[in-house]
Parts: C-alpha cells; sequence; structure tokens
C-alpha cells in the first residue's frame, strides 16, 4: 500500500509523534488532542476510524476500543509547518473518559475556575469499572 | 499579583511548556496550535492579549507582534487531565504567517492533498519582508 502523500508533510517530533486536535466535524466543538505517530496516523486514514498513540500504554489507541466512544473520521488536515494535525470527526457520545462531551470543560472566568459541562454518560458505564 | 487557579490545573511538560490550541470564538474555526510556559498563560490572563512562548526564538510571543494579528482572548480553557489548553480568542485577520486565516489550510481528500484555503494577506504585507 502507497503511503498518503499528507504524511511527507508531518513533521513527527524526536518521539516519532504528533500532536492531534479532535474536533467535531458539524458543531466545530474542540473535543480532546491527544498524538499520533505515523502507524496511527496512517491507520487512521486506511480504516475511517481515529487512531492515536497512547504515550502512557504506549501502544496504538483506537479510540472507544474500551468505552465504545469512537470517532469517525471525517478529515485529516495538517497546519503550516507540518507539526500538528487537525482531525474532523463524528464523535460517538463522549470524547472525555469524564463522561464529558470535550475534554476542555474547565475555563478561567474572573478569577474563579468554572466547569462548564455536566457529565453525560458516568465513567463506570464508560468502562465498566475504575478507569485503566 | 495572585496567581489564577486555573494554574494549578495545568501540567506543565518537562521543558515547562503546554500545547495550546486556538479556537475562533464565534465562528469555531481552529486557527492554530502553538506553546506557552507559565509566563505566557499568566500574562495571556493579566492582559486579554494571547501571548505563547516561541520555542524556535526561546522567547515569550505576543502574537501579533510584528504581524498585528493579535488575538484577543475570549477565555482560557483547560483539558481533563492538564496537558492541553483550548484559548477562545477573537483573530484579527489571519492567523497563519502564510497570510492565511488558519494554519491548517491542507487536508487530505481520497488520495490526495488539497489545499483549503486561499491567502488572504501576503506576507510580505504582514512582515514588511522575507519571513523572519
Amino acid at each position: 500500500m502507497t503511503a498518503h502523500p499528507i504524511l511527507d508533510l508531518v513533521r513527527f517530533d524526536a518521539d516519532g509523534l504528533v500532536p492531534a486536535i479532535a474536533q467535531q466535524h458539524d458543531t466545530g466543538e474542540v473535543l480532546m488532542m491527544a498524538w499520533m505517530n505515523r502507524e496511527a496516523v496512517e491507520e487512521t486514514l486506511a480504516t475511517g476510524r481515529v487512531c492515536y498513540w497512547s504515550r502512557s500504554r504506549r501502544a496504538l489507541w483506537r479510540k472507544g476500543e474500551s468505552s465504545g466512544q469512537v470517532q469517525k473520521l471525517k478529515e485529516l488536515r495538517v497546519d503550516c509547518d507540518g507539526d500538528t494535525l487537525l482531525v474532523l470527526v463524528d464523535q460517538h457520545g463522549v470524547a472525555c473518559h469524564t463522561g464529558r462531551r470535550s475534554c476542555f470543560f474547565r475555563a478561567a472566568r474572573g478569577g474563579a475556575v468554572v466547569t462548564l459541562l455536566d457529565v453525560e454518560t458516568p465513567p463506570e458505564t464508560l468502562y465498566g469499572g475504575p478507569r485503566h
């Protein structure tokens, strides 16, 4: 299989990784940021299902493989200097392991931190037990 | 001056940096991704004008200081594990040094790479000469 030419534009860092921002394609919500290696980018493009690299588990992480909250790829974009990806997705359910739609649910407002999003799906439902 | 409590939630990496995604607050466009250190976050919150850390120049980078394309802060958010920021901004003009609105102007479509955005402001207008 020939590699997709967008891979020639990606500059992976010294660890072979590139940050990938996941954005819901129709609402514009920024859902999460995670990392991809070359294999994760290739798999995402080949399968149409978003795959990251888990830095903690040091393994490919097919988003939703344990939670069921998969991301269908709508479009993969690369930035001007090739060191960040923007992945337009269709997020099934919630993106965040806390059970919220987006990982970016806390904001600085005035002198305080406020929580913007409620838990939609309890984590114990997502993972069937304590977070792993 | 007391530090904003959101700083207690940010986990800076081994280099003292955290990735910051800039999103246009009203349209939802993801404009760019850059890095902040603690001082950049503090300055951004204090001044209401977005300030990054330039890894190449090793200095604070007040977005727009040479191009005029400043970002006004609308809201700063932090993700669930504190290792990424989402900065909602009001972008004056273009975010990208190429003169495009967003840095994410190239996409994988089919087997090709397509350019999605036109140059709105030529770089020589932005910088008054070759890119520096």
